[in-house]
């Protein structure tokens, strides 16, 4: 049997009887109380320390994910606290599930197209290529559309605009809002960049690649949920959706069962 | 069926086609870029947004969780990350639900205590009596004790240092050091205090209650646990622990077995 | 550090390139296609094949739990299956980690209590004095109780006839008897065995431990869980569940909130 | 907003005071006791009771999936029982998070290319052009190939005999048959058809759609962790296998860090 070369080693963290180690770093003394969490947040993903302006465009993408009010992750997480109290893990867990393909795959996949176009030697074709494939197929785009945010979802603008201020404007926000424009002409109308779209391009300025963007949104969304269930614990919402559903979504006899 | 009283609201957010509010406040214009992750945090479970100081308290709290290598917590997110690549939901989430009884509920129980030391009217008197109790039941005392960091745990005193400076050890630390020595005296040893102890007094000097105590921890962990998975995306470790578990932990045929 | 004694062995299973051993079995030849699923599971927790009467006593304690409805546990799997279809995992773990102490519980409660009953030199003085114990505390009796199966939970009644036909009534079911006599005659009314109360005592009667009778109730719901599955393909209720959220649990904004 | 058709239903279950009703059927009275939990998993997705043959196919599949030893879901559910015990829910369900597309995600692939062949007017043509294109992409046929069990998987055949034996081999196993010598022939060289293969045509045959394939296979699985609980219970296996990636998996600083 061959599971894996035998060779192994870790670069994120050790300890010893009066240390911690972590990417290097004194954990104690060159890290608790001097760095941020969102500044450590990129030591572990980046194997260095963030810029001000890389930490101040992070700290933007993970505040505009915590939340979004309901949705299934926190109503996932207020029905699973209900049910285990005292062990809030369970409960944030639970709703963290729910960051799926369809909430937060399309930021992953509006990243790789970004990163396509920008080792492209020709990044106008190959978006004005990436447009029409996805319209031949008749497959949204991902980054873009919103079912409640029209025409346009708040939230891509003001991203833009720190990123601009940080100076980390440069490459994949004017992709991304070529791929904007492009989309519009072929599609004949707008359609707004959505917030995983303009994150994606964010989060690929400041390095953090498309294969850990859903991590960041995961991340983001466990602060959002850690503050419904302190709510849970005044209101119990769970037990008002539970009985919504008995009430809302009636049974009915299947067509075939037994008649009584 | 009674299953919820029937007029339950949220004060979380809420949002409509041009806004997302977030506990009052314009998600976009109001915070997104202007306030860290760490302080939404704290809007989001306290209300209202920290000092400078408060803030300050709790990224050390963050970052002092986020990573110490080798855990259940890392090593399941590598082993679910294996198995379930470009889902990265899955893996941090099952690492997350090892943040259990073992290794959070200390900080849950510890900060319970410190509550009630201060809400009594002699918190010395009630402090012994809480040591005594827990000796003769030979309970260990939670926020005491760690397996490897001996005699004393590195991370306490800089978190003490911390909210020291911030002018924010006023009345749960001197209370932890208070136990701390009513503890070794009558132990007639010395005990460390561990980091969940340290943190549970410093997230009470925030004002952060003891029922989203281990959700802190959950936030916190999730960072680290994202690390992980950028590093298993290069190392495949998960494949290494799975072959040393085949190998180091072998099958014995049962006693009653049949035999072949 | 010492976290384990260095001789570690599992008593489980192994394979070879030909063959797989489960519990002493050959797996292929020997259990697939002759047992069922009940009659494997049994061996895996007590390291022997059941009789024909212990399997049907397990069967049934199985259907007795498999559905209920709308249920926190079903609720989150349709929310969950929503956000990540095709990745079926995703929505049954979800749904299952409402299996928790609200909700089965009681069961390792109730479970617990019979085995000190059966223990003790004097089981109904032993009945007498825990029934008068939580009385005092004010603390519910695990396995009693419904909150809308009243005056009588119909499920426990069936689940003591089966147990009865297969011979297996023996010591554990008699003493819930007891107890719930004991119970009624010290609170001077009636209160029904709810189905967790049941089960407890009739997987006790089959040799099944407290401490992993929560794993059944997790089994067992693990199946239904998938026919919800099935069916929110088609419907779609997690939509409908949400939309409910959004109009019955209305956003306030926070009572110290800025004024917009 | 228009989040769903505002007339949802369901057929699965309803309760009243002193009844629970499942698929039509009484639960207590017309299931409980007579049925096995086989039956009723098929009740459950099939929305009908299945036959004597059906029930033995579906616990075949369902028992040969149930242990495999040391893999990533019973790795997972040791190192979450460790940090969490007594909450049995969260080690099964980390456990159930691991049976994600790299172990499961192939029953369903090759459901759906047996269901296609089956759909086909000219299913030989169907399946060699499957194979030609398989191949062309270099992508791996789904239901073939172990990593392990080499020339031959020992599972299919019996599951073919169980089939068999059943009556219930008429379209779906001849096809894999069929594929599998197409895949052999294109080839030059042996593939074996995999567990996972075989429990695709079975559930076919029996009427399982592929989108729940995944959910029998974590059913089954559930019922293998249950099992692994219980030996955790006595042996700390999860201790054993933090220390071996302590000690087989070290940590080097990284490449960039500070020396010291």
């Amino acid at each position: 049997m061959s599971l894996a070369p035998r060779d192994v080693r870790t670069h994120i963290a050790t300890s010893d009887t009066t240390s911690i180690t972590v990417r290097g770093y004194d954990l104690v003394n060159e890290l608790m109380g001097k760095y941020s969490f969102t500044e450590v947040l990129y030591l572990l993903i980046k194997d260095r320390l963030p810029s001000r302006e890389e930490a101040r465009v992070l700290d933007a993408c993970l505040v505009t994910l915590m939340e979004h009010g309901w949705t299934p992750t926190s109503l996932i997480t207020r029905l699973a606290h209900d049910s285990a109290p005292g062990q809030v893990q369970i409960a944030i867990a639970a709703g963290l599930l729910a960051v799926g393909d369809v909430f937060a795959g399309t930021m992953e996949g509006c990243g790789r197209l970004l990163e396509g176009a920008a080792a492209s030697s020709d990044p106008a074709a190959f978006l004005r290529q990436t447009v029409e494939a996805h319209r031949a197929a008749k497959k949204p785009m991902p980054g873009f559309g919103h079912p409640f945010h029209k025409p346009d979802d708040p939230r891509p603008p003001r991203l833009f605009r720190v990123a601009e201020e940080c100076g980390l404007a440069n490459r994949f926000v004017p992709l991304l809002k070529d791929l904007s424009a492009e989309l519009d002409r072929q599609a004949g109308r707008h359609l707004t960049i959505n917030a995983t779209g303009a994150i994606a391009a964010l989060l690929l300025e400041i390095g953090i690649p498309p294969v850990i963007m859903r991590g960041i949104a995961v991340v983001s969304r466990s602060g959002g949920l850690a503050g419904h269930i302190v709510e849970e614990e005044e209101t119990r919402a769970a037990r008002q959706i539970w009985r919504m559903a008995e009430e809302g979504i009636p049974y009915e006899p299947p067509p075939g069962a037994p008649k009584r």
